[in-house]
């Protein structure tokens, strides 16, 4: 099981800084975890994720399932040792990839029928199964089946998700066995009754830690922010709180101020494999011939491997070029970048000038990545 | 400039043990040099490849030329400064590029004109050109531009090609005006003549090493070691000789015994990238369904990054995914596992065991790679 102790509440806004003692080691929050969708951080080795700091990973439930399968990383010894990573793991419960990436599906309040996106066919997925393939995984923290809804949704859709979200948690906490920590996910849409209500029901199961899902799915970031205002304090002060998918180093930091623990999102990753970078100076997309002949560093206030050694002018070089180490350094800075403003941000909450952080970072980076 | 010692003769075949003195450091030989073809060993970051105990690297001169150019490799600094390779580079000269990638050239005894693969554009090397080019470049070691001809090629187009090339090698050493190391080029495809004829030329030019081009490039091996019987007694005892083009494991081995120094090849790190491990038990294909629940590591034998920390089960998974950090590990080990293999032959040889060590290695390992 895991411990959350917090270390330190702002005194201006709602962010904290805390610790979670895991089995793996401990996580110093807030943090963000790179996604390692298919048991690997994309262009990343766990030695290069250990050389920033990473301190605990996410892989997908969905994708493992479906390939390598749950049982072969069962025999592997479980997914730390398959993939050669010490430090905790979070898996989530591969209902979003089910709502997201899987165009046949059938939902019941039994489960969910979906088609595997490798080979068409067809699988059913129940909190039961899903706790059974989390287990098998073995990850530090596993997350409960949930039922996210598109953006904008019907009211009576949200609804619906909202009841079925909290069945399927209360008989993934029932089947629940192992000593992995089973998180509960919040949903509700942009109802604030039904967000409320779905953070009430889920927090009466009683959950070492909770998610907020079904966020930064296109809404508008007011309605995030608006959603979190009223959402976080339903969630107990004295559990981690993890709002998923969220990767922009703005949104980030202004979700901090909410109260938010924990973050995953592909961003840093994914746009790194198309070229962009995240920096202390903006979004930079490193295909553009400016760069062509620009022989600085790429973040002229970053002090990475990446930035440390090679020039602007090469990792152009690469990106126009489609070299994999295009996608190794861009990936590596900019998951060292974000590693770095959490750092960050967690000195500036321990010793309260969190609300002076986040408006200096704001000032430069409004929103940067939020049409990605 | 480079000086090359000789620290030992095998006593029963030709190969020999030496160092090749440069400014960047040395180079104990015989030695594989990995392929940077575009400023980067695809997959590969430096630190990595000096993990592996890499000495030298080769890059391409006409990919270069094309992009990123080597006008902004000169603005850099030179290429070790533009990539952050510290330690000794190799250039081509482009010749080969010309003939195997350029579909439209056009040869004439003042140069090549040939059309981009990028972009189509006309462009025409003669070898003072070359040498600008690869000046500007600024590798420790530097190739004359020569003319190879193609497998099976006629006597009247391979007595030209020799002719031409040593016409070419002779105003390059002109043209050359750097202490880069310059190295002569020997042609003359399969005709013990011109090749006999191509050598002695080129010897008389006097260059501070000699590279044998224009083999493996189709022809039967016996054939390709009948050339190096009679080849490599011409070349200079005090000069590295430098056999183009070959990556096969037993190839090098093979070719060690008649006296070569320097090996390069794209083979190790294209057979990566498609799922192709070289080990001591053979060639294995990642993707077969076979090592899908192995969980043993990739080479039983050996003791690089990839076979200390990662299963077959899991290279499998990700060569199957189609993963970069499978690209990662085979290329890591492919080149980790060729160099060491390059070690053990210059330790047999320093102690009269080569013979052995050449025939043990032949029994598991003939002609492994030689299709490809």
């Amino acid at each position: 099981m895991i411990k959350f102790e917090i270390v330190h509440e702002d005194n201006k806004t709602g962010a904290r800084a805390g610790i979670i003692h895991t089995a793996h080691g401990d996580i110093e929050t807030p943090v963000f975890m790179p996604v390692g969708t298919r048991a690997t951080v994309k262009a990343m080795t766990p030695e290069s994720l250990k050389a920033i700091g990473t301190q605990i990973i996410l892989s997908n439930t969905y994708h493992l399932y479906l390939r390598p399968g749950h049982d072969l990383i069962k025999d592997a010894g479980g997914l730390h040792k398959f993939m050669h990573w010490d430090r905790p793991i979070l898996t989530d419960s591969g209902g979003f990839q089910i709502f997201s990436l899987s165009e046949m599906r059938k939902v019941t309040d039994e489960g969910v029928e979906f088609r595997s996106v490798i080979d068409g066919s067809t699988h059913f997925f129940t909190p039961e199964k899903v706790m059974e393939i989390e287990e098998a995984i073995g990850a530090d923290i596993i997350m409960v089946l949930d039922e996210p809804v598109k953006y904008p949704a019907e009211r009576k859709e949200a609804e619906i998700a909202v009841k079925r979200t909290y069945n399927w948690a209360s008989r993934c906490k029932e089947a629940h066995k192992t000593d992995q920590a089973l998180f509960g996910i919040v949903q509700g849409s942009t109802y604030e009754d039904l967000r409320k209500l779905s953070a009430e029901l889920i927090v009466d199961i009683d959950f070492p830690g909770y998610a907020i899902g079904g966020l930064s799915v296109g809404e508008p970031y007011p309605i995030m922010y608006d959603i979190l205002s009223y959402t976080v304090p339903i969630l107990p002060r004295d559990k981690p709180r993890y709002m998923m998918g969220l990767g922009d180093p703005t949104n980030l930091i202004e979700s901090v101020s909410y109260g938010i623990d924990m973050f995953d999102c592909v961003l840093p990753t994914r746009v790194a494999r198309n070229g962009l970078a995240m920096t202390s100076v903006g979004k930079l997309n490193m295909r553009n011939a400016k760069y062509a002949n620009d022989f600085s560093k790429l973040d002229p206030n970053h002090g990475c491997y990446t930035c440390n050694n090679f020039s602007r002018a090469y990792i152009r070089h690469l990106v126009v070029s489609g070299e994999i180490l295009g996608a190794i350094l861009l990936t590596w800075h900019n998951l060292a970048y974000l590693l770095d403003l959490m750092r960050r941000a967690r000195q500036a909450i321990l010793v309260d000038k969190f609300a002076e952080f986040k408006a200096d970072y704001e000032v430069v980076h409004e929103d940067e990545f939020g049409a990605i």
